[in-house]
């Protein structure tokens, strides 16, 4: 396969799953001490990834969880976050501009923070209450920490059973995706690499991975139009501008809001001809136990969908690491 | 001014006013009961709605406010809506089938409805806790329920003060804005009608309605392509396909997040020839305070883009009533 690096992917993941003895202290710290809220905090792509752990641990508890986006709560605020608060952030640089800011106003206000950082020697890896620098993998640490807190709150029971799965055979599943979908990835990347638009529609905890796809990948990284939608809302006005000829594609996982993905890839074959479907469903997960699937799912999708950047990235001879203007123009 | 009956938008918003009696009571009964949480729930141009009074309580106070999509909250649940809580929820028709279904379970767990249905005998307006049946003026609605919450938990001290200048004031300056805009909103028409795509940047209160003027009104009314993004969020990754042709239109209003829409509004001349700026702040708000700006400033350039909408229905010749697929299609 072009650019797959399957020992770099396997240790990859079986690494940011070694972390999660560093994790299981801090988030039992913070449920020793108690908590009234727990917030996933971050910006772009990082937000995307927090809408997934909201929707995992609304599927799974009735954790009082929030999402907030660093730039909002840096104009708008949030008076609910006191000191008494847990703040969940990522960032790969480790010097976001705009979670920079949000972070220093945390401190103040005494709220704990639990970041995951890939460079260490940055202002949000020394600045976090909490900092473990680890590559990768941002929705897997996001995740580890609310299965944490679920089960700590006894809703997540199945926590040992599950993680002891993910040890066993996670890395290698994933592995086993990335080379299934790899003919799939080629002939999608071949049918849209030019497209003039593409609309991904997903629900649950592909939503957000579908927004982070459209947006951080094809239009920051290919320079390709979208459009992402919640499947939810796709039926109260975006169907009006689909038609044959339209690019849809419908992510779909198996988790609680599979009904509503459903709902639009049921559909679309009546007034589209150029619709695909990315389902989770599709791809074996060996070892893994049917019930923990859903948990699961957009770390397959994802598998998928990085195998389409790779083809697309050939085809359209325009390397991922270019940007036109983020971080060239000052704004 | 075309398509524009100034009496009737005069009646309207002064006969919404007029039920805040009637808001206040059902209110004021909920809180001294007690609550736990309070939720505005939607789908479509409603959800975006509840963003926009999410956005306006949170700017304001520490109530504990959520906003759920009724089709989510029909798949993923939300555990921590208790017979304590109360949804707040609009609708047109009476009976969105994703709301009537999420309504059911509403009271099957005790939960306290407060329910706007333009139509009485509809099973939204019977199967709420208290409704409220008058027509349009959404925004309006949700926002007197925010604002009463807020001042009965003390946390809206100009709420009386506040209120007597929108019972004389608002629905006057909103037909000043609607008549002092109009000639831009022609403009803006003769060169936006026929756009492949159109891109609508909002942040705040703006967000939502933003999200709704593209969505519910481009879309679904004039089948025109759009994409809507938070003003947070267009630094990280959409600005890479915005260019000088690209049509992009900031939405601005004067609440807390208005440094994030000046953000962008500051970036576009380097990179695009074809951005247009609406800004509450350009028109004039006779008899409303400085200070009180920033909770109207969506009811402001709501009537820029009803201008709008009229000038392009006339030049496109297609009628906003007609839906290609919406409710004509079984899905």
């Amino acid at each position: 396969m072009i650019k797959y690096d399957k020992q770099h992917e396997l240790d990859s993941v079986r690494g940011a799953l070694a972390i999660r003895g560093e994790i299981e202290a801090m988030v039992d710290e913070v449920c020793e001490r108690g908590f009234d809220l727990v917030c996933y905090m971050g910006i772009g792509g990082t937000w995307a990834s927090a809408l997934q752990a909201e929707s995992h641990i609304k599927e799974l508890s009735d954790l009082p969880v929030v999402v907030e986006n660093a730039a909002e709560f840096n104009t708008l605020g949030n008076k609910r976050l006191t000191d008494k608060s847990v703040v969940v952030f990522s960032s790969v640089s480790g010097n976001t501009a705009e979670m920079v800011v949000a972070l220093d106003a945390l401190n103040e206000r005494g709220v704990t923070t639990i970041g995951f950082v890939d460079h260490e020697d940055s202002p949000l890896a020394k600045g976090a209450t909490h900092c473990i620098v680890y590559p990768e993998n941002e929705q897997l640490k996001f995740f580890m920490v609310a299965d944490r807190f679920m089960r700590n709150a006894g809703q997540f029971p199945q926590y040992d059973a599950y993680y002891a799965e993910l040890d066993a055979h996670l890395a290698d599943a994933l592995v086993s995706v990335a080379e299934a979908s790899d003919e799939f990835a080629q002939r999608f990347a071949e049918e849209h690499h030019d497209d003039d638009i593409h609309y991904f529609v997903g629900a649950g905890e592909q939503y957000g991975s579908t927004y982070s796809y459209a947006m951080c990948y094809w239009e920051e990284q290919h320079w390709i139009r979208t459009k992402s939608i919640h499947a939810a809302e796709f039926f109260h006005g975006m169907l009006e501008v689909v038609d044959r000829d339209t690019n849809v594609t419908v992510i779909m996982g198996e988790d609680a809001e599979r009904p509503l993905a459903e709902r639009v890839a049921r559909f679309l074959p009546k007034i589209c001809a150029r619709y695909t479907i990315i389902d989770s469903k599709d791809y074996a997960l060996e070892g893994i136990s049917p019930e923990y699937r859903g948990y699961l799912s957009h770390l397959v999708t994802h598998q998928v969908t990085n195998r389409i950047d790779a083809h697309i990235e050939r085809i359209n001879c325009h390397p991922m690491d270019i940007r036109r203007y983020y971080r060239a123009l000052d704004y």
